[in-house]
C-alpha cells in the first residue's frame, strides 16, 4: 500500500507503539487535545479485526480519553472512526471545548467562531503531559 | 434529565433493546445506512462505564457494523461518539458510498454533490432487511 500515508508515516508525534499499533499526537492548529490510535497493518474497518484484536485497539482508545480526560479536563470527548479519505484503521481521539472554533460542530463541519488565543496556548502547554500520561498508561496496558 | 432528547426518547426507529442500550435506525433523508447504538442511563462519555460496560456497547457497536456491511456492503463503515450538542453517550455506525451527498467528507461536513436517487432508493430497500439483521444478531448476542 505505498499511497497509503498511514502505511508510509507515523501519522503524527509518535507517543507509544507495540507490534499491533501506534498511538500519537496531531498537530492541529485548532485543536489541540488531538491523538490517534492507529492500526498498524492496512486494514478497513474495525470488522476486519477478531474480537482480540478489536478490544484490544478499542482498549487503547479508552485509555488515551481517560488521560485526555484527567490531564487536560476537556468538555467533551469525541471519537471517531471515519476513513474515507484514508481506509487505514484508525481512531482519532479529540478534546472538545466551548469555545473551540467548531463547537458544537464536529471538527469535520462548518466554523462557528476565532479561535481563542489564550485558550488555545494554555491547552498547548497541557500536551507534554498529556503525552507523558498516554505513554505511561499505554505501557502498563499492554506489552510487546 | 427533562431536557435530553435521548433519556425522552428512543432516539429512531427502535430495532433492538435490553436494560442498558437501545439500537435505532436513524431516518436520514441522505444517509439512508445509519444506526445509532445508545446507553441508555444519561452518562456523557464512554470512561464514564465499567469496563465491562464499554466491551458490551462496543460488541453492540461492532455488531451493528458487521450486519451493515454483511446487508447494503457500503464502501466505507463511519463510526463515531460526539454528543457535543447532546451529552448522552450513543454511537453513530453509518455506511457511505463514493456518491453520497458528502464523501469523502465526514456527513457532518460541507456537501459534496447532489443525491442519486435511484442509488438512495435502492439502499433504502434494503433497510427491512437491516433491521432484521440487526435484531437478530444483538438477540444473540445479548440477554436481559
Amino acid at each position: 500500500m505505498s499511497d497509503c500515508v498511514l502505511c508510509a508515516e507515523d501519522g503524527g508525534a509518535l507517543i507509544w507503539r507495540n507490534a499491533a499499533m501506534r498511538v500519537v499526537l496531531v498537530d492541529d492548529a485548532m485543536h489541540p487535545a488531538y491523538c490517534r490510535v492507529i492500526w498498524n497493518a492496512h486494514v478497513a474497518e474495525m470488522s476486519d479485526l477478531t474480537p482480540a484484536e478489536q478490544e484490544a485497539m478499542m482498549r487503547a482508545v479508552l485509555l488515551v480519553e481517560q488521560q485526555m480526560r484527567a490531564v487536560m479536563s476537556p468538555h467533551k470527548i469525541n471519537l471517531a472512526s471515519l476513513g474515507n479519505m484514508t481506509p487505514h484503521l484508525h481512531w482519532h481521539i479529540i478534546g472538545r471545548w466551548p469555545d473551540d472554533v467548531h463547537f458544537p460542530q464536529a471538527i469535520w463541519g462548518a466554523l462557528q467562531r476565532d479561535p481563542t488565543a489564550a485558550n488555545l496556548s494554555a491547552r498547548r502547554a497541557q500536551l507534554p503531559a498529556l503525552q507523558a500520561a498516554v505513554h505511561s498508561a499505554l505501557a502498563a496496558a499492554f506489552t510487546g
